[in-house]
């Protein structure tokens, strides 16, 4: 048996998006009406009902983990996605280059994206990575750049901890704060970690403001990346691998280094599809080929698209809509004709509701579809959050892999 | 945005309650009926599928708490809701004037609602609040009267535990027995405790038997109050505000005093409305314009009426239908009338099934609506339990407040 769970992040939305219609119902997706057809919809609440969820926390829910017990925050995620090595005791950051201005009260931030830089970013790390903290301190750091002004920044020494605070203050023209102990866990550890990361931080702007990727921006009259913006503060969750509890082995297909993280915290091998960005502009062809190719060795394939989110957030209705089409001609279709559905099962949802109004994650549900030889067909025939509502699978909370996998007679029998 | 939330207390039947339909579906309920065609239901578990609900705890559940975790006891929420103040380390009770008589073997209760007594209250509360305990305990308590026999009754001190047994028997021509360390929780504060409730409880047929209040009773041949039961020991629960954890605030409109303490307990105001009884003679209208009148300042109301599960309780399905019909035009149609539907979200619900065969709270789902601008909409067209079994929302359990607030984009993000 073979397993294909897709996550369309942010798919769900609101009556709102397009004149009284979500954009998943307004899209035109035959594809996925016609697994509508012959398999079953449900309504999924990623984390549970009445509860916003993360794309992390969303991800390892449907995954099969309670996020509530193994969360730990969303850096480990980044850093294991962008193919660094965590060891337990490691601390770990979501961190981005930013564009500042010293002055007397401490640095000011002007833009929390650098321009969002596009090219150098590589060099500018390597110069962040020469930095040499007090050796008293005995701790080491690696930073590594992925997309844009996006990285990702980890700490490694004896005695750190995840509860410190962040120097990304979200907004402009105000002071980058100093990392300090979370209110409630001010100890020796959250101190040291602390700072670790404000020495870090200091010699980042003296490493970077007068750097010649900077100097050239400058000329260029675009905004320097002189300093680092942490955030996210994780360590490694303990996360029982999806080998050891069902048996079975698989792979990730991500753009997003997020989800590539969260697929390899829970054991999944990495695979890269050419062309794949985790944005709207991403290759779903390749995706689709390269989920058939990984079928051929392993059991299972997760394969995450992320555009459907991005046009969310970015409050494009049309956006969306034109990529929900576009995952149904090129990634659905293509899979739909070369898989073989006598050993396949499939399962198709979303990691939250993303409203075109709002821009952000909302707390209602979002459809789920499972089809193959062992599902239980309905009545639907559509995909669609009010037609996975009169859908046979009924509403329910994560665990959404586990279903699957158990539709592959996969899954652990709890007592005996 | 403004939030609605209506609870009616026990409004959830049986076929049996009117001859194969419940009261709800028996009702005409033509302006509930017309919310549900235009948002959407489905079934709620008030705690848990399988759980039996209190009204105290499914409230609880309801408004996003998880009452397996919070819930200390009743006797809290009473004081709260008749205007006590509550301390942490506090020990309040339900507490209510029966009628008993001293015998050799201890008293003989004869009326566990002393004739539910309708006045001269204040005066037998104020003679009890005159009682002193003995010094060495260092205890102090308050007894405070609300409707007829009942009231609440707060203890006060150093090293006090919720962890006694009741002094009600819970039937009448027997012993009121000792109050006593709840087993397994025998220890110095539990002994304490059940001292000062067994020394307040003597002196309280010391002090009330010959009251003036009483001597008349007994010329009108009525039953004297000259005894306090008390039951439901609890302290202070902690749970975090509604405003901390969502930033909004807003009122509770209420005429039982539990409902009332609950809400208060979760940090909303309180807000009298004339003429609201807890009862089925309360002003259904003016709790409505009441409503309207809060949303005018603060961001969202509850309203909680109470006659659908007195109606339950007294088994009497007509008067069960009649009020829900005095919901849908006295409660339902004026703030139909008046609310901005394009920047509100109502939910209606029940925290249980009161049955009329039964007479008291059973396990099964109660209906729920949602209506506003973000909820997406099924093919309903009535209020009712069956009808809400076929709805969009499918069936989860408690958490209408923070599934409510969703819809309005005030939940907060667990995860990033």
């Amino acid at each position: 048996m073979k397993a294909i769970l897709i996550i369309a992040d942010g798919l769900g939305g609101r009556p709102s998006d397009c004149g009284g219609k979500t954009c998943l119902e307004a899209a035109r997706s035959p594809n996925l009406d016609k697994l509508a057809r012959r398999g079953a919809l449900g309504l999924v609440d990623p984390i549970g009902p009445g509860i916003r969820p993360g794309s992390d926390t969303a991800h390892l829910s449907l995954l099969g983990y309670n996020p509530h017990r193994v969360y730990t925050g969303r850096g480990v995620f980044e850093c294991l996605g962008i193919g660094m090595t965590v060891q337990p005791g490691d601390v770990c950051f979501r961190a981005n280059f930013a564009t500042v201005t010293p002055s007397k009260e401490g640095v000011i931030v002007k833009d929390r994206r650098a321009g969002r830089i596009a090219s150098g970013q590589d060099q500018l790390a390597e110069a962040l990575n020469s930095i040499k903290l007090e050796k008293k301190l005995g701790i080491e750091f690696e930073f590594r750049a992925s997309t844009q002004h996006r990285g990702a920044l980890l700490l490694r020494g004896k005695g750190l901890s995840r509860y410190v605070t962040e120097n990304d203050p979200h907004k402009v023209d105000v002071k980058a704060p100093e990392f300090m102990p979370v209110e409630g866990h001010d100890n020796e550890k959250t101190r040291r970690t602390a700072a670790a990361l404000n020495e870090l931080v200091k010699h980042s702007y003296e490493v970077l403001h007068d750097h010649p990727v900077n100097r050239q921006r400058e000329r260029d009259e675009e905004h320097p990346a002189n300093y680092i913006l942490a955030r996210g503060a994780a360590d490694l969750p303990h996360l029982d691998s999806i080998e050891t509890i069902y048996g079975v082995s698989g792979a990730v297909i991500a753009g997003g280094a997020l989800y590539r993280g969260i697929a390899l915290a829970c054991g999944m091998e990495r695979i890269d599809a050419p062309g794949a960005t985790g944005g709207l502009d991403t290759d779903l062809r390749s995706k689709a080929n390269t989920a058939l190719k990984v079928l051929e060795t392993l059991d299972y394939v997760f394969i995450h698209v992320k555009g459907t989110d991005n046009a969310g957030h970015d409050k494009d209705a049309k956006a969306k809509t034109t990529f929900i089409e576009r995952i149904d001609a090129e990634l659905i279709s293509p899979l739909m004709e070369r898989i073989d559905w006598k050993t396949t099962h499939l399962a198709f949802t979303g990691d939250h509701t993303t409203p075109i109004d709002y821009g952000d994650h909302t707390v209602e549900p979002v459809p789920v579809l499972f089809v193959g030889p062992n599902v239980r067909s309905d009545t639907t025939v559509a995909l669609g959050e009010r037609e996975a509502g009169r859908g046979g699978l009924g509403r329910f909370t994560g665990q959404v892999l586990p279903i699957l996998f158990g539709y592959n007679n996969w899954a652990p029998k709890f007592g005996s």
